[in-house]
C-alpha cells in the first residue's frame, strides 16, 4: 500500500513504578564523555524504577473507536512490531493504516523504558538470548548453525531467513526477577488509555491476562499470539474477563519444540496452559475463539508471525477478527 | 497546532554493530516466564553488538528536501524529543509539522538499540544518573533535594519543574567503554540515510562532529545543542567539515555549573571545548553560528532545552537558521 495516513498526532509518556534511594554505594572515578576529563561520579541518590514507555500514533479519523496496544514478548521491545527485519511493513502499519489509533509500548526493563542497576534494585542478573535460542525456541527451524547458511529451517518457513541477524539485533536482555513492577505497569498503562484492545505476543500473554482481570472495563478485546505461560483461571478470575472477546493465535511445527508442544507426555507446556485458559473461558464465552493456522490452511508460521513473510495475512485474519465487534 | 499530518510511512531499523561470541560461561536454572518451570540458560553462543535503531517518520509531502536526525545526549534516548515530559509536542513533532521527515535514533547501549553484557563484551560497568546529578549538571537549579518541592531551581527556569520526576523516567544507564563502537554505529546510521540535517545534543556533540568528518557530503547542517566535548580540530579535520552549516545553541546559567562553565579558571569545560572548536571553524567559515540564548533576549534554559516551556521558541529558532538553507 502506497497511500498516506492522516495523523493527527505522534507521541509518547512513561507511565508506572516508583522511586528508589540507593545509599552506602563507594564514589569512582570515570570520563563519562569523550574529549573531557575524568570526574568523581556518586552512585548513591534517587531514581525511578519500574517505568513503562508508550509511543502512540493517533489518526485524525480513526475507523475504530479503541486504540490498539502491541504488548511484546519476552527479550524484545516494541520494535518487534515496527518494520520487519526484511523491510517490510510491521504490524503497527499494519493496523495504522486499517483505521487503528496504534501504540507500541517498551516493557518494564527493556527498551526506552530502561533498566535498574542490580543485584541492589533489580534481585537478579539479565539474561541475554543467543541466536541459537532465538532460531530453535522462535520455532525457525531444527538446528542453528553459527555459519547462518547452514542453518536449517523447518520445510516451508514463513520467516524471512535473510534477515535472522537483523531480527537478533531487536533482542534486549530480561530479567526473571520484576514480574511484579512490570505487571504492575502495564496495569497502570491500561487503566491510562483505556478501553483498549490488545494484541499480546508470547512472554506478555501472562501479563495481558492479568491486566484484563485486574481492570475487565479497560479491555474490549485481547488477541493472544503465541502465549507462554497464561495463568490457570478460578471462577472469579473467570467472571472477570469471560466477557471479553479474546482470540488465540498459533502458528506451525508447535510439536518441535517442547516449550510449545501439543503433545509431550508428562511435561506441562506453553500451549497446554493457554489451552486450559482457553478451555475454562469458553464454556463460558462461546465468542472465544482458537486458531492453529495450519488447520486453516496457513502454514509454515514461527513464534514470530508478525515477522514472518506473511505477516501480513495474518494481521488481516485478527482484523477481521476484530471487526465483528466494531 | 491541531491540524494533521500526512504521512507515507513510519518504520524502524538497525544499523551498525559485528557479531560476537561468548564461551565457557557457566550454566544456570531460571524460570523466564510466569506459571512456567525453571528451565537450563546456556549464556554462551552468539550475539550482536553495537547497533543503533532509529525510527523514521515520512511525511506524504516534506517540505525540505533533506531529513532531519535528532541525536540524544547521554544517559537518555530517543524519546527525549518526543513528547516533553509535561505533555507538550517534542521537537519530533515540531520540525514534522514544519515540514520535515525526522528520524529519531536511541545510540548504541541505550533504549532499543539493546545493551550487551559485561564485562564479556561490554568491558566496564553502566553508570545510573541520579536526580541530583541531572537536577545540578542540567542547570535546573542549583539545589537539589530529595523532597522535590524543596528543589531549588534557578530564577525564570523555563524547566517544566512538576514534570520533573517524569522527565527521570526518560533516563537509560551509560558506559564509558563504548565510544568507538557507538560512533561506529553512527557513521553508518549517516552513511545509510544522508545526506541529512543533524540535531546534536550534549554528548551526542563529540560523536556528530566526527561523523560529519568522516563524511561530510552525508551531512547537509548540523545544530549543536549544548555540546559536550567537541574535538580539537587540526588542518585536516577542519578541511573536512568546514563547508557544513554549523549552529552551536546555549542556554543560561553556564557559568553556574562547572561542566558548562565559560569563565572557570585553570580549567577546561564542555563550554570552552565547543568553543575552541568554533574559533577554529569560525575562521573559514562565516555562517558557522555560535547563540548564546540569553544574548538573544531568551533567558532561563537549562541543558535539556528541547524539554523546556519554550521548547517550541527555541525549535523556531533553529528551523529559522536552516531555512536559510532550503
Amino acid at each position: 500500500m502506497i497511500d498516506s495516513i492522516s495523523i493527527e498526532k505522534i507521541g509518547s509518556f512513561t507511565v508506572g513504578g516508583k522511586r528508589v534511594t540507593l545509599s552506602g554505594l563507594p564514589c569512582y572515578e570515570a570520563q563519562t564523555n569523550a574529549n573531557a576529563s575524568k570526574r568523581l561520579v556518586d552512585p548513591n541518590g534517587d531514581f525511578w524504577t519500574g517505568q513503562l514507555y508508550a509511543q502512540y500514533i493517533k489518526l485524525a479519523k480513526p475507523q475504530v473507536q479503541y486504540p490498539l496496544l502491541l504488548w511484546h514478548g519476552g527479550g524484545l521491545t516494541g520494535s518487534c512490531w515496527e518494520t520487519t527485519p526484511d523491510g517490510r511493513e510491521g504490524w503497527q502499519m499494519f493496523f495504522l493504516r486499517h483505521g487503528y489509533d496504534v501504540y507500541v509500548s517498551d516493557a518494564v526493563e527493556r527498551g526506552r523504558a530502561s533498566w535498574s542497576r542490580y543485584p541492589e534494585i533489580y534481585t537478579d542478573k539479565p539474561m541475554f538470548r543467543t541466536y541459537k535460542q532465538a532460531w530453535e525456541s522462535f520455532r525457525i527451524g531444527p538446528h542453528y548453525a553459527s555459519d547462518l547458511t547452514k542453518c536449517q529451517p523447518y520445510p516451508g518457513s514463513q520467516y524471512p531467513l535473510e534477515a535472522f541477524e537483523l531480527a537478533m539485533q531487536q533482542a534486549v536482555p530480561r530479567w526473571t526477577c520484576n514480574n511484579e513492577a512490570i505487571q504492575a505497569a502495564y496495569d497502570a498503562y491500561l487503566a491510562k488509555v483505556g478501553p483498549a484492545i490488545i494484541i499480546s505476543h508470547s512472554q506478555n500473554g501472562a501479563f495481558a491476562a492479568n491486566a484484563a482481570r485486574h481492570n475487565p472495563s479497560c479491555v474490549k478485546a485481547i488477541v493472544f499470539v503465541e502465549p507462554a505461560g497464561l495463568p490457570t483461571l478460578d471462577a472469579t478470575n473467570l467472571a472477570a474477563i469471560q466477557d471479553i472477546p479474546q482470540l488465540f493465535v498459533w502458528g506451525d511445527n508447535l510439536d518441535k519444540y517442547p516449550t510449545w508442544a501439543k503433545n509431550i507426555s508428562g511435561k506441562d507446556s506453553f500451549y497446554k496452559s493457554a489451552r486450559r485458559y482457553y478451555d475454562a473461558l469458553y464454556l463460558k464465552n462461546k465468542q472465544a475463539k482458537w486458531v492453529e493456522l495450519p488447520q486453516i490452511g496457513i502454514q509454515g508460521n514461527c513464534h514470530m508471525m508478525m515477522q514472518d513473510r506473511n505477516s501480513d495475512i495474518i494481521a488481516e485474519f485478527i482484523h477481521t477478527w476484530l471487526k465483528q465487534y466494531w
